[in-house]
């Protein structure tokens, strides 16, 4: 069992710090002030399993850092972090560049030819990026039997093969089969899965339910 | 039973003819060039059934259009085909804007906040344009039933309504199931299909395995 941080006190970060929690590990939920509600609340909900900081503390606490902030701000966070904190460790990066100050739909801030995930690897060059679970709602990342007897794909990117294949277990954990976790490639696979992102919101905009995954056929 | 074009001469337009011709519709390949070799053969190929010409004069011909163009070449293409032929009529857009000009992986020409869909929408205003079958390998785009007893996704979006149910009933033809046709609402939904060509290459490029598609589970 492993110190994770959790950066972000969204729902992302609330999901998967809890599931983490749930299955064993310790979390540091870090958020850009020391005194944040959502991470006091977080905190309060798993008594001596959990603590909260500033996004610098969390990354110095945890052995591997899930990124669930808001893709837009995941840059600033990390550097907030401070790449001290995150040289040699596997940062998860869940976010997706999602813009939506323009309105409904969002556009990507970050696309085509780059991509948030390689964006991280890119600004922190020591740290070993996973791009992962950012396909889908987050009810889903971390209870993938809900859905057709959790027969349903999960996609991992990355520069490091050993990081991959952590990440990986934590995703077993999480209930995810192992012939359903494909490995893409490289940390510039981190392009498909973001940009499938707008295909996401028009099947949930389509079908008004956004407890769906897609899995392949083949 | 229709009138037909199909645009382009690789191998979509020749799937995409061939299956249209086996399903009872009559159909003339638009190239270029009217005395186009591969359009030569496709004609051969379908003895009275098939018929070749120009963009223009495919598209004169045809009651329903369909663009199997490379996508950076379709605008131009339908430029070619000319206004007056397209105006009215169903343009079932199946290209997708890959940009292999920097090498491996492509990238996309028209992305994020517009899409090919849209573009030639706003191109030809007068047209009714349904984006459909973008999303797979065109063997199967007419052969559905090759995989998983043909229970995977296909979309279709556009801003009209009785010209997507003319495509549905097209689709159905081919073998797709009613259940598995998604419309995901107007043409801007074309970006979320475009967009979601990379994950398609790298899921491709993971397996090496073409012969693939995404089923929605909920």
């Amino acid at each position: 069992m492993s110190k994770i941080a959790v950066l972000g006190t969204g729902n992302v970060g609330d999901t998967i710090g809890s599931k983490l929690i749930e299955v064993g590990h310790t979390v540091m939920m870090g958020s850009r002030t020391a005194d944040n509600e959502k991470a006091k609340a977080f905190v309060a909900k798993h008594p001596g399993k959990a603590s909260a900081g500033t996004f610098a503390e969390a990354s110095a606490f945890g052995e591997i850092i899930f990124n669930c902030t808001a893709g837009m701000g995941s840059i600033e966070a990390l550097e907030m972090a401070g790449e001290k904190n995150l040289n040699g460790k596997i940062i998860v990066d869940i976010a997706n560049p999602l813009d939506f100050s323009k309105g409904m739909p969002p556009s990507l801030s970050i696309v085509n030819t780059n991509s948030l995930g390689e964006e991280i690897q890119k600004t922190f060059p020591q740290a070993k990026v996973v791009k992962a679970l950012n396909t889908m709602w987050c009810g889903l990342m971390v209870n993938p039997m809900m859905l057709n007897g959790g027969d349903h794909s999960t996609f991992v990117s990355g520069n490091d093969t050993d990081a991959k294949e952590k990440v990986k277990e934590i995703l077993k954990s999480f209930g995810w089969l192992d012939k359903n976790i494909l490995d893409l490639g490289d940390i510039t696979k981190s392009r498909g899965t973001e940009m499938y992102l707008p295909l996401w919101l028009s099947i949930y905009g389509a079908t008004n339910n956004g407890a769906f995954n897609i899995k392949i056929v083949s």
